[in-house]
């Protein structure tokens, strides 16, 4: 096994430092928000401690992807003629579209032939060139590392890279001053590029929650088994969170710097959906609202004094569905 | 004329000091929240000078109202049996029965007949006893002075009240100590609460711009007649910014602190909707979305380092409806 041939000390994932995530946030200052913050009323939602909630959904694009995208462009030195390419019809695939953009890069994005319209729409709108190849994502992602290979672009993973997960901690450095102290973060988990950075900031000083749909327990089923593994797919999130197998970077930071794993169902995730917009006119994504449904379900409970931050990571949804509550 | 015949001097609306508002922020400290802004990148919307959008619609019941209810709630001492009461089946009669509720009192809302079924039942859900009688809000308006003298209830006005007009410029403190500077509010106008005590707050240290839909051109037509008049009103933000006579409060504030009034139309303020949604993942209201319609029709051009603040007031819209573009 390859994770398994690898001692903890040699692992790279440790290599992930703050001064990195330091020197992201100089670099990708100007390209990204600072997303501010919300402080909650204090039993907001019936929650104990105090929350706030980091709106990261206001991000470019809708949601974190573009800071390790622009992280990674700009620490790649000289970019080819033919620019960048990332395997991903979601969120990771329209922030590196995005980015390529705004830095005058090409960008081609590769995807399978199932992609729907409204997704190539979207990354064309972002001025990407979009390929679509394949049944999967493995074969939509295989097909786009052999084209990087053949044209010299920058292929930028969706996760399991170290300048992606710096940039995204660059996150979690932004909570950090934007909170006078912070005890926990709650964070949504799907290939671990979020999690990754922001335990890598952390290391411990805060507690750091990550959760994720029953449907799609990447992180939570790696946990159990040691290392890495295949999941199935699958519910309302998968869009932003499925991925089937948690990055292992993501997953050597994890297990040392996070402090559990939480599981939400699919209505705990709708419920925390439409809490957000009844309560702040937040109109999250699933994925955006996985946090904080491990708050609102109990599955996490704070201390009275303690001070919590959810991430709202996302927001790439359609306005009309998230009204469909059916009979919840 | 009742506002002609008193001298600029004795008018009342001069005694809405900073002091006021300043009372009025520590009075309902832990009952609202303290918004936040998002600083925009140089250029979004090719909108020239360093634009922050006060990002109001996550206030509680998803507009500004709050701020003035609990004002004029808390600044009035004893409150009778009979609680408080207001005529609106918006975000003024939201807020106040939110408000109430909060703070331990009844509240008892009256709206015309005509006000459609989701309207009653957002008010019943904050708790409101809502009463329908009229044909027009003027008719519900004066059986509400009437059932107030009756029982000894707290009547809050929308906007033409002392203690509203210093609870809405809490906004304005707040955003003073969260911008290092800013040289010009655009805030929307309705019936001038919001408007007034921006300008109460800032009186003339930034520019105070307020921008009115072309169909709702409140403000506009008592400054061209010199006092408020009555005006026709509709359009897509009549619904929070219909009122069909300014304030005599908020035009004195506004006549003497306010730099100049813009009108939008419908469709820059829906197109002002989609782009606070596309850009920003922020669903605005009609009424939210009026004051950065200002600045993204050109209508208000602000200089190169202008540091500029569109209050971005509410968000109490059906999703599913803001999703339907038309052919625009």
């Amino acid at each position: 096994m390859f994770f398994s041939s690898l001692s903890s000390i040699e692992y790279p994932a440790l290599m992930i430092t703050g001064e990195h995530i330091q020197q992201a946030t100089a670099r990708i200052a100007g390209y990204v928000r600072r997303t501010p913050i919300i402080e909650l009323e204090p039993s907001a939602w019936e929650i104990e401690g105090r929350l706030a909630l980091k709106l990261e959904l206001l991000q470019h694009t809708g949601s974190f992807k573009p800071r390790g995208a622009f992280n990674t462009i700009l620490s790649a030195g000289e970019i080819a003629q033919a620019g960048v390419i990332a395997a991903s019809g979601g969120n990771h695939g329209a922030a590196v579209a995005y980015a390529a953009r705004q830095l005058g890069h090409a960008a081609e994005i590769f995807v399978p032939e199932s992609t729907p319209q409204v997704k190539l729409e979207r990354l064309r709108g972002y001025g990407a060139r979009v390929t679509m190849i394949g049944a999967s994502y493995a074969e939509a992602y295989a097909a786009s590392r052999v084209r990087a290979t053949a044209t010299g672009a920058l292929q930028i993973h969706a996760y399991d890279e170290p300048d992606v997960i710096a940039g995204q901690g660059t996150l979690a450095q932004e909570l950090d001053a934007q909170m006078t102290e912070v005890d926990s973060v709650i964070v949504a988990v799907g290939g671990g590029g979020l999690v990754g950075g922001i335990a890598a900031w952390f290391r411990g000083r805060a507690k750091v929650i990550a959760v994720e749909p029953e449907r799609c327990p990447t992180l939570h089923r790696a946990m159990e088994a040691g290392e890495p593994v295949d999941v199935e797919v699958g519910g309302v999130a998968a869009d932003s969170l499925g991925a089937r197998r948690i990055g292992g970077l993501a997953f050597e930071l994890a297990r040392r710097y996070v402090d559990r794993v939480l599981l939400v169902s699919d209505d705990e995730i709708r419920r925390s959906q439409w809490a957000l917009w009844d309560n702040l006119r937040v109109l999250a994504e699933p994925g955006g609202a996985t946090a904080l449904a491990a708050l609102r379900s109990g599955k996490y409970r704070p201390a009275p004094s303690e001070r919590v931050a959810a991430i709202v990571c996302g927001g790439n949804v359609d306005p009309a569905k998230v009204g469909e509550r059916g009979s919840a």
